[in-house]
């Protein structure tokens, strides 16, 4: 831990020892694990049941909501359909959540310590607003002070793809490394980046956009107004107008054309080829400019991962340059629910932050 | 100091004092620039000669060296062609360069505390090693040590943007910003990253290739393999030859091909304008993935600037995507001097950290 947080063995005391007092965190007792040399460190480990977690990912037609505990663990989770998309119907249809998660929390007979709120877009989430969410046609929306009001509960709001990368940093597959990335497909194509261990949030609240990475200066016009996108060829949107192009069949969503090209029809599984081409260069481009060590790719665009998972490898060690290809690029389902518990580990990370000092 | 640095105040009181006993730092005794309230906290500021450093940058076909003091200020410029690039003819020459610039430093009676060199490849400045050079065609010289050996002084080696990129953040356009970029625009397209405080290294070696982000596929082959990367576009090989198709002359070299675009020479000038769309993709590219507060433009490429910079802005403006397009982009000549400086900023960097621990 000490050596984690480049801290001294006395300072990381000084630090555990209010969180051992408030029962967050157990000492082990296990004599065996002790260091043979030195000064003991004894462990410690986190008790997860101490404190719990609401985490509620706004969609641009569902809230969906995890209740957590303090190690993240799924316990509960719910959804509810937006019936409209403006702060005022989103806030009271998350509020409704909100509640139900709380009822839950009080049947375990343990308080919810923080909620995490998780919209895609460019949020500030020192400031708790969000600037700009296309989905929802929100900006300037000071949710974190809004959902507090309405809840009652401390509030951090993040990017969902920056949460989901927060999840997997404390979490998930990113433990111990200094860098890494998340790379999300589907609806949109996203990326949250870790350098220097903590994640990339930009000067001006833009980072990770590998979406628009171009890859061909003469493809497909993509909604920020450029040809060729990453996003503008292997997002859902982009799949499913390439696919009826190709096929003249009218797929209504990703779905629909993932069965065309299951079911082995040319048209559609070079749609996916060309798809999986794209994610593999952006991914490049990341590892390129970053070195991470790893990359971790997810998103509901997994579910058609077996349709482009050779293209994204081989065109990634294609433009991969010298041993930037020994980043470990790797998979990782994610179901919907992930979401929200990222915007859980948001509220635990902010939790663990503010107690510490 | 205490604020840039994360630390108290008696923290910062407790680091500097040795450094003022030492003399690198001088006590201010301005009392008008004390804060009126509070602790007073004395300004110290750094005398520069108390200690002298070399600087070594190793090119192709010379070593470049300077002699500067403890703030980075160069106080003698020498350079020596060298007479092969293997290692060993290489040393002799580095060490032949060190030894007049401890001659310079003699006949000021300051002692030099620290070497630095550059050499441009995957450089692993931990362990001193350069792991891979392609212009010199070195693999695996323990670098630091030789010279070390060879010189007597305590030796730091990295990349040479990367020790570019330390001056910039140490004495530059970086001081006081936790995120930029060095764009290096010459024989190659380099970049330097500085991401949350820290220079970027990549976890495998390879960090900042901006020269091989893909800016069209269709585009000419580039030495890594690939085709249309911004290197293979706008680096001093690849313009060579492309003015050489469009005009039918056969320039010597870049100096000769800005000439004819200088003179207006329309197959010239185009070739200038796609060398900076190119330019311009790839730094839109980086502002996308890390939201940088400021891109720096630099490089022997820069003094035909004229040719492409309002093309390198227009690629920028179109490509950058929402807030990234704020990113402050500008330009720093960088005479070939300056290369060797960076050298010196890492054995400045290596000696204060020594110094601190
Ligand atoms: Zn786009
Ligand atoms: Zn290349």
């Amino acid at each position: 831990m000490a050596r984690r947080a480049g801290l001294s063995a006395a300072a990381v005391t000084k630090a555990v020892r209010p969180l051992i007092e408030a029962g967050y965190l157990v000492e082990d007792v296990d004599e065996g694990a002790r260091p043979a040399l030195g000064r003991p460190a004894n462990l410690v480990r986190v008790d997860g049941g101490r404190a719990l977690f609401i985490g509620v990912k706004v969609t641009g037609d569902t809230a969906i909501g995890v209740l957590t505990d303090l190690c993240c663990r799924i316990l509960v989770a719910r959804h509810i359909p937006l019936s409209a998309r403006d702060p005022k119907a989103v806030l009271g249809t998350a509020a409704e959540l909100v509640r139900e998660l709380l009822i839950e929390a009080d049947g375990l007979g343990v308080r919810v310590a923080g909620l995490g709120m998780a919209v895609s877009g460019d949020v500030d989430r020192a400031e708790g607003v969000v600037r700009y969410s296309p989905f929802l046609e929100w900006r300037d929306v000071p949710l974190a002070e809004l959902a507090a009001m309405a809840t009652g509960l401390p509030v951090t709001v993040d990017n969902d793809v920056r949460a989901l990368t927060v999840a997997e940093q404390w979490f998930g597959a990113g433990v111990g490394l200094s860098g890494f990335a998340v790379v999300t497909v589907g609806a949109g194509i996203g990326c949250g980046l870790v350098v220097h261990g903590k994640v990339v949030a930009g000067a001006h609240g833009v980072a990770g956009e590998i979406g628009h990475i171009t890859v061909d200066p003469a493809g497909p016009r993509c909604h920020c107004g450029n040809r060729g996108c990453v996003e503008a060829i292997a997002g859902d949107d982009a799949i499913v107008r390439q696919v009826r192009a190709a096929t003249g069949v009218q797929v209504a969503d990703a779905v629909e054309a993932a069965g065309l090209a299951h079911d082995g029809v040319t048209g559609a599984r070079e749609v996916y080829a060309r798809a999986g081409d794209a994610i593999g260069r952006g991914i490049a481009t990341v590892a390129n400019l970053l070195g991470p060590e790893r990359v971790i790719i997810s998103g509901e665009g997994l579910a058609a991962y077996d349709l482009f998972a050779d293209h994204i490898r081989d065109a990634f060690a294609t433009a991969a340059f010298g041993s930037a290809a020994r980043c470990d690029v790797r998979t990782r389902p994610l179901p919907f629910d992930e979401w929200a518990r990222g915007a859980a580990a948001t509220a635990i990370q902010s939790f663990i932050r503010s107690d510490a000092n």
